[in-house]
């Protein structure tokens, strides 16, 4: 397997961090290549605009898609973003390595995504979800969370967290083709002891080496969906 | 009332940018102040991280929360940081305006909130939802879509909007105590027409001058949950 971790917290002593270089370890040991992405390492830019391109359609007005669709046409991407957009068709598996900053990505990744996932490249003209660009390969998200377990779910505080994931599960995981496996989630990071850290990092080995074996969340398909994308037979 | 707009879109003549001059015209005519904080226009840094704060509690590890608490007692936030949080407090109503970009806030918006919500300043200590700092301010989403609104249903290809704004509206806007009133949203902004943007501002011009009318979500309240967070009598 070919792996990318976009990888996203400021501190390289953190227990993201010790995931991120757990996981290359692991997966190199099993014979995988890694490549990892680490924005902050990496002072990646994650504002989206103009700089996303070195030429331009239109001058007079913005409209990012379109400059997408252009760029993608003409080879136009900034090197920052090109290097990102080759490491993601160039894998198999597809990692976020993130602390859920106010329940959701941490705004270095989601300017990442903004940046990366372009029109024309990633996804358009009826290719999405199920008929996505990267049908076929597999993400997952790895995260950590400050609050603890019994707050994330329908009855807790903070709600479900699998309503919360699903903007990005399906909304940016899945609507470009991958098959998302269920999260790898730490829950209360910063107040559990070494013992429970490094079960932590024993379950994630697991899910690691068994993910070309995990079956991805289930979604609807594009054929379940009418002309004006609503299901063809709700219940 | 004073109104504070975070704006977040780069082209300046874009329907979001008409939707924020808008407000300002229709609020201020009404004898309100408003505020605009033009995320683009500022070339805000939406990066979170040491760049936040002027002095340091931990030279050796940086811990974000720890650092944002440290920042409160010795009012040492960067001054970008600090004249943010400023606006939060000077307004009654806070309102993000802003173009839905895969599912979520634009990474420029996400990193606002990751850097100016700190810890501290903006919640801790018991201070949360409704019990929050901003407890009896207000506060709305103003976005658009690219899709149309049949794609945001629970029926719908993109899954329900509700469900996809409750991370930004319970998870971050609630979190801190505001009253979250419904979002307003244009749908698939990009394909309607001049007709069709104007009946779109008279209706947000209606929904602006009624906000102090306008009953919040109603979401459960902290005396509904157990020592553990979770609500005391699920059904």
């Amino acid at each position: 397997m070919k792996v990318f971790i976009v990888h996203a917290h400021p501190e390289p002593q953190s227990f993201n961090a010790a995931l991120t270089n757990y996981a290359k370890t692991v997966l190199e040991t099993a014979g995988n290549e890694v490549i990892i992405s680490d924005l902050y390492g990496m002072k990646f830019d994650p504002v989206s605009d103009r700089r996303n391109f070195t030429s331009q359609k239109e001058q007079s007005y913005f409209k990012q898609q379109q400059e997408e669709r252009y760029a993608t046409e003409n080879d136009s991407f900034s090197p920052d973003i090109k290097a990102e957009m080759e490491k993601l068709f160039w894998c198999d598996v597809l990692i976020f390595q993130f602390p859920l900053w106010w329940f959701g990505l941490p705004g270095i990744l989601k300017g990442w995504v903004d940046r990366v996932f372009a029109s024309g490249k990633t996804y358009g003209g009826g290719k999405w979800y199920d008929n996505g660009i990267f049908k076929g390969k597999k993400a997952m998200l790895s995260l950590t969370t400050g609050g603890k377990i019994s707050m994330y779910n329908e009855v807790g505080i903070n709600g479900d967290i699998h309503s919360i994931l699903y903007p990005i599960n399906h909304g940016i995981l899945h609507f470009v083709g991958f098959g998302v496996v269920p999260q790898f989630i730490v829950f209360g990071a910063t107040q559990i002891n070494d013992e429970r850290r490094k079960a932590y990092l024993e379950e994630y080995k697991q899910r690691l080496l068994s993910i070309n074996e995990t079956h991805p969340i289930i979604y609807p398909v594009l054929a379940d969906f009418n002309e004006e994308f609503q299901l063809k037979f709700p219940n």
